[in-house]
């Protein structure tokens, strides 16, 4: 079974590469969530010690342990599944802020967790994670993707996260992708600083996008968040401006900086989709 | 055995965060030195395919494999290596640039490789790596170092790399030290720009130390570089320009780089000694 999720894996990644907004990628995602949701079937749930307050969480175990899921974001019911992957091919219309997360996380996580219980290897998770939020957004904001901008003195090509441009009269958005950032959120910073650097400052809105800052504990087994605002302040402040930090399972401290100074606007990735054109046009 | 390098490493620590200049710094470095020799004598030397044109490459295989260990730089000779240590002892006084090299990579890959056979963990390894060369660029330079700045316009300390201050009439130096860079690289001209965009730019000069860019393929056991000259150029032009990288095993594709443009000045860490006071002052 995993051979199948692989190879749905290597067909959604040359879909993407070729259409991220495509209807086919929704189609093939949720495909690929009903395989991992049976792969999953054959493996423990554990539940997990969480010093995270006012979260719980819990793992799967087959051959190697999943990564913490969060109860209150992850669908275990069938039905709510299906509505959810419903929603999630319709583009999210008429969707609440709840739904789209929910969808978001159960989607991204049934995956993680398949792979992490077959030891798949990270870098699979992390692409298929970018891939389903550069679908989202792109349907979000109407616009198709590139993974590259021209420097405009020289010509070459400068590869990029996701960006979305509307036209040379409208703001662009730079959609950085991660699973986690822990030491690598400053990257996320320094590709809007060098696409300020080529383009000019406001051209580009940087839109990070981060599914949890949860890590297990491989020797108790607790779960924690890796948090380093200060950090995200001082790259704030000293190094680009983002405008938005979007968290699946966002992270209470984090969510506290966008009322202190440096300001650094953190929120649930529901909010995105009422937010993301206002950001391109405003 | 292995404990009793533990025990030594913690206090290196120690000392070093008192005094990183001092001479017992040095005095205990030579001997966790002559520790691991023995701990290596009972690991296997294997040796390595190389990819990487022109070096050759061997490992030592206990519990764990080591690193690769470039033939050429690694003393194996115990009578040279009672030179090079106390060439290391004696601050490199009168010292060829070959003989620096050679005592700071067998030094280094001493530890390494007996860390590495023993599974200590890569963090140890690092770690150890700063403290080896911060002391021997504290010596070179002359000055004591800092890991922080003060924040002139809110008095909070900046946790920063190591920093070594003449006083007020002097450029400053900004001393990154990185065992290998691959993704992580940014880090060092995320920093630098960090500093300029406190102090002015020119008050810190960036010199980037690094042992070198070679990853053993858990699967084949070969060699290889991983090198990123492009991203460098870039981080060089658009970040903010790093003064100096200086590389114990220096990879060929990023020597080059100090004849192209944007320049990025890489060179042997055995020419740092007659730089870095020139750079200080110029």
């Amino acid at each position: 079974m995993p051979q199948h999720l692989n190879q749905q894996y290597q067909r959604l990644k040359a879909i993407a590469s070729e259409d991220l907004r495509g209807r086919e990628v929704a189609r093939l995602i949720s495909e690929m969530v009903l395989w991992s949701r049976q792969i999953l079937q054959r493996a423990e749930r554990v539940q997990l010690t969480s010093r995270v307050v006012g979260k719980r969480y819990y793992g799967f175990r087959g051959d190697g342990e999943s990564r913490p899921t969060n109860e209150a974001l992850y669908a275990n019911d069938e039905r709510e599944l299906s509505r959810l992957l419903r929603a999630f091919r319709n583009g999210f219309r008429a969707a609440t802020g709840d739904d789209i997360v929910r969808s978001a996380y159960t989607i991204a996580y049934s995956i993680f967790a398949a792979n992490d219980v077959y030891e798949v290897g990270r870098k699979a998770s992390a692409t298929f994670f970018e891939i389903l939020i550069g679908h989202m957004v792109a349907r979000a904001v109407g616009v198709s993707s590139r993974k590259k901008v021209r420097i405009p003195e020289s010509g070459a090509d400068l590869p990029t996260d996701y960006v979305f441009d509307p036209g040379r009269n409208s703001r662009k958005i730079h959609l950085p992708i991660k699973t986690s950032t822990r030491e690598r959120a400053v990257q996320a910073w320094v590709h809007q600083l060098v696409l300020e650097r080529i383009f000019g400052t406001g051209v580009y809105r940087g839109v990070l996008v981060v599914s949890a800052e949860t890590k297990r504990d491989s020797r108790t087994g607790e779960v924690f968040e890796i948090c380093v605002p200060k950090q995200l302040q001082m790259f704030q402040s000293r190094v680009a401006a983002i405008s938005r930090i979007y968290y699946l399972d966002p992270p209470h401290v984090y969510l506290n900086l966008a009322a202190e100074f440096p300001r650094v606007e953190v929120k649930s990735f529901g909010e995105a989709f009422g937010e993301l054109r206002e950001l391109l046009r405003a």
